[in-house]
C-alpha cells in the first residue's frame, strides 16, 4: 500500500491548528459609508423574499471576541451572494488576511452557507505566509443578525494540514 | 526520499470515489420564477455575441440521471460568468451540497469551462462532511443546451484524496 | 508518528515546478472592444476613491516576458474586485489555462491582492491536465500600471505538490 493510500485517517486526527474568530459585516445602506465594511454589487434579480441574486463584496473585521469594536486581528476579504428562493441561503469565497505581530499570512476559504443549519462547514483550500499551503475546515455559526445591515458569524477554524 | 516526495504517482491511481451526476440550469427569463434555478446578476458588458461579462448565480438541482424532474440528490450552489469575445466560454465556482440519507456534506469546485472543448476539467478543491478534505477532478460535458434558458451538464467526479 | 504528520517540512523544500509569467489586463473603456481583455461587471458602489465594489471579469493573456504583444502562452480567466475604502486593494479568483505544445491543463488560483504590499501571495488550490491536482503559491508583483485601463502583473508560480 502506497504512502498515498486513498483512505487516510485524517478525519479522526486533531487539527494541527485550531482557533475561533468572530466576523463582523456592516452592509452599506446608503448613509453609513464611514462604518460600512461591505457593499452590494448587485441587487436581488429573482423575485421573492430572500434576496436571490444579491451579491455583496466585503472587507470585514475579524476579532477574537464578539465585540465589533475589539481590535481586529484579521480582515475577511471576499464576496457572498444569496441563492435560494424559499429561504435565506448564501455562498462565500474569501481570504482571511492576518497582519499582526502574532500572525502574518492568509487563509483561503470557500463554501455554501446553508443558513437553515445551525452550523455550516466551508473548505479551507489554501494558505500563505504563516499558513503556507494549509487545508482544513471553517465551521461557521450565525452569532447575531441585526436587521438587514449587521450580522456577526462565529468561525471555528480547524486546520488539518500545516507545513 | 521523503514521504512528501514532490513527484507522486497519484495520476495513475484509481479515484477513491467516482460518480456521475447531471446538473440542470434553468435561467430566470423574467416570467419563469417558479421554475428558474439561476438568475443573471449582471448583463453582458463587453459588446459582442458571446455574453462576455454576463454573471449568473445559481442553485441548481443535481440528479443521478439526465431527467430534469428526477429527484435531486444534491444542489449546485455558485456562480458562473461568460468571459470570451469570439466564442462561448465560462468560469465556474460552486459547491455541491448533498443532504440525503446516502450522502451528507459538500464538495467545493472551481475552474474554467472551456466550452469549445468536448470535455473540460474543474478542480475539486475541498470538501466537508462525508467529503471531508477531499480533492480531485470534476470533468464536465454539455449534455444538452436548449436555447438561452436551459442547459444540462454531465459531471464526472473523480476524487483522488478521501479521508 | 503517522505518515500524515500534521507538521510537515514542505515549507523548506524546493518547488517541484517553478515558473514566471506576465499577466496583462486591458479593461474595456467603452471604445476599445477590439483590444480589451476584461470588462466591468459592476461599478463601484461604496462612495470613495478606491473603487470599492467594482467587479471585473477577465480573459487576460499570459506571456513569458513583459511584452503585451508577445505570443500568449496561457490565458487567465476569472474575476477580481476592489474591496477597500482607503486604498486600492483587490481579491482574485481565476484559472490559468494552458493550451500549447508545451503545456496543456489548468491551474486554479485564489487570494487577496494586498496592493499596498510589494509582493502578494495567492493560493494555487488545484490543477488539471499537466497540472493534475497541483497545489502551491503564486506570488504577484505589479509590473506596471498605466492609468485606469492597463496593468501588468509579474506572477511567480511555485508548485509544491506535483503528481
Amino acid at each position: 500500500q502506497s504512502v498515498l493510500a486513498s483512505q487516510k485517517s485524517l478525519r479522526h486526527r486533531k487539527p494541527c491548528k485550531h482557533f475561533e474568530l468572530y466576523y463582523h459585516d456592516i452592509l452599506f445602506n446608503g448613509t453609513n459609508a464611514a462604518n460600512a465594511t461591505s457593499t452590494k454589487v448587485a441587487n436581488q434579480s429573482l423575485p421573492g423574499n430572500f434576496n436571490f441574486g444579491m451579491l455583496v463584496v466585503f472587507n470585514d473585521p475579524i476579532t477574537k471576541d464578539n465585540h465589533l469594536l475589539s481590535p481586529p486581528i484579521a480582515r475577511a476579504q471576499g464576496l457572498f451572494f444569496y441563492n435560494k428562493k424559499d429561504d435565506y441561503n448564501a455562498w462565500f469565497a474569501f481570504t482571511l488576511v492576518f497582519n499582526s505581530s502574532q500572525h502574518k499570512g492568509t487563509i483561503n476559504i470557500m463554501g455554501a452557507d446553508l443558513m437553515a443549519e445551525e452550523t455550516r462547514d466551508f473548505s479551507v483550500v489554501g494558505g500563505t505566509g504563516d499558513f503556507f499551503m494549509t487545508r482544513g475546515i471553517a465551521t461557521i455559526r450565525t452569532d447575531t443578525l441585526q436587521g438587514a445591515y449587521y450580522f456577526r458569524l462565529k468561525m471555528d477554524i480547524k486546520l488539518y494540514e500545516c507545513y
